[in-house]
């Protein structure tokens, strides 16, 4: 029978996403039957994490040091700026090695239903960043749903008058993506920004 | 960008089942958002079983007692083993309360395939337990799949020669469950084990 810390430890397992009740049972007896192998560590790597990581004072990334690696590197283009939801979209556009700018984590998206507004995401420390000068290019890499859009149009408003150029995500095909299993707004979408074949 | 802490904490929770690359980092990012209220009582709780927590001698259970507190529980039938597989079955006979007996975990099913041998289980010990005497059942709560039931009979047989009964679960129809959703081999045993309708 599940005792007291082990009940303890499942309930919190079950909290992080992706986890819920059954499966972090099953997290917790992997644990015990790897106890050097995983949970020693795990316990270690959690200590190293809750100490070490903080968010970049700059633009939200989270890392080692302050401000992060990204913000650091004098090799990235501190011209172009890249504006995501979240640190995992930051992560996301860093594995695809495709962008060498700077980042702006919001923090989520405006959502009327959620009750979140201008007010609760970076938005304002955005315009400050990108009012002081040296930046040429602000990418909205905002997720393509009715949120993500909503507040791309906001930012891209408040940021009008700076005079930087503002750019969005292109929106069509996905690599390896088939026709016949795409929703019509990407294919409306993929259409109409129809490019020359090379 | 995901730095070297981060990334290894992102290693481990993958390891865990149910979690893969994409959901461990999702759960790190989740983990730093709410350090207070999940990330440090997760440190701790992991900590208090990492300590606490270890194996019952004489049921393979875990528990932070030993012998585990199903063992120590003089209100339970002694006279009544249940084998199961894994901690995880254990659990699961427990959180049905329909059962009052001891239990003994044999650690694992046998399986050519996985080059899992009877001495790799906790079957000499089972034989042990039951020849010391005082049990006069033994209840082989085993899966319903090849290996669960190899297993069974190779348990079964070693049994046999104590004298003691040795039963197994029922197969069947589960509660809930709807006839054309049930597979063939279930739907058999169903009707073969058909019983007069009260």
């Amino acid at each position: 029978m599940s005792s007291s810390p082990l009940d303890h430890l499942t309930q919190l397992l079950a909290k992080l996403p992706g986890l819920g009740p059954r499966s972090a049972r099953r997290a917790v007896l992997d644990l015990l039957k790897r106890r050097e192998a995983v949970m020693l560590p795990l316990i270690e790597s959690l200590r190293d994490v809750a100490v070490q990581v903080q968010s970049c004072p700059l633009c939200g990334n989270w890392d080692v040091v302050s401000p992060c690696s990204i913000c650091r590197d004098e090799k990235r283009d501190e011209t172009i700026l890249c504006v995501v939801e979240d640190v995992a979209d930051l992560w996301a556009l860093e594995r695809s090695r495709a962008f060498k700018g700077r980042y702006h984590v919001l923090g989520g998206t405006l959502s009327a239903l959620d009750g979140i507004r201008p007010a609760d995401l970076k938005i304002d420390k955005l315009v400050a960043r990108v009012s002081n000068g040296g930046i040429q290019e602000v990418i909205l890499a905002l997720g393509a749903t009715v949120e993500g859009q909503t507040t791309a149009h906001y930012v891209a408003e408040r940021l009008a008058r700076t005079g930087v150029s503002i750019t969005r995500l292109a929106h069509g095909l996905p690599v390896g993506g088939e026709l016949d299993y795409l929703d019509d707004g990407t294919l409306t979408a993929a259409l109409r920004a129809r490019q020359k074949a090379e």
